[in-house]
């Protein structure tokens, strides 16, 4: 409801941040996608999964922790290769399934030393691959 | 593991559509997430989901179908509201669960008609609405 009601209100209108996690709607996992965007590029750099806990943790310290699928644990990006996402803002859409994260990401996003993990590109024939890894200097 | 296997692939390496297809992470409902960015300005339109079929689609017609979960049924954006994407390119990413799709966006892409869905703007204090909807001229 709360963020059915929010459809209609204007620019400038506020509520408590417990009450927008509160009524954020996530699936049986308990889990929400979370887009990470380069604040000032506007680059796509990936998108994951939070839970609650893992929201309020980056909001409380500015740096952004996900909930991983595959390790089924938290996880504080960069915690092992150094390329940390520091949070400029958080977003929810119009449902509130789906966060978008404006962050300045330090190094490469991607696993693969890729700047951003969407390097496959396709068409109706083809699907290409479009980026390298970065080099290290 | 084809997009495992891509990981170590240089740029300009190609794969049949259809293997690159075969080959997505969709979910136990059969759907992957869909990313649309404003493919000029870099804008975070919206997310939303599609199956293979909507996929397919997609990349035939150039315009972008999702599907609904709520309406259970394939969603020609812009069917009702005019507001179609029309589809630039269709990005995978490295783990192939998630779909970036670069689109050029006519009117507003949310439904409150305001540019992109992601109007509401959270701190650790507060949530807040960040944009109006657009006027209609």
């Amino acid at each position: 409801m709360t963020f059915k009601a929010l459809e209609s209100g204007t620019k400038g209108t506020t509520l408590p941040t417990k009450q927008a996690l509160d009524n954020l709607c996530f699936n049986s996992q308990r889990l929400i996608p979370a887009i990470a965007q380069q604040h000032d590029s506007g680059e796509v750099l990936m998108m994951a999964w939070m839970d609650q806990a893992s929201i309020t943790e980056t909001l409380s310290t500015g740096r952004v922790c996900y909930w991983s699928r595959s390790r089924q644990a938290y996880w504080r990006k960069g915690e092992s290769s150094g390329h940390v996402q520091k949070l400029i803002e958080m977003r929810a859409d119009c449902d509130g399934d789906t966060l978008l994260l404006l962050v300045d990401q330090l190094g490469p996003a991607c696993h693969t030393k890729r700047n951003n993990c969407f390097y496959i590109a396709i068409d109706k024939d083809n699907a290409r691959i479009i980026a390298d890894p970065e080099k290290t200097l």
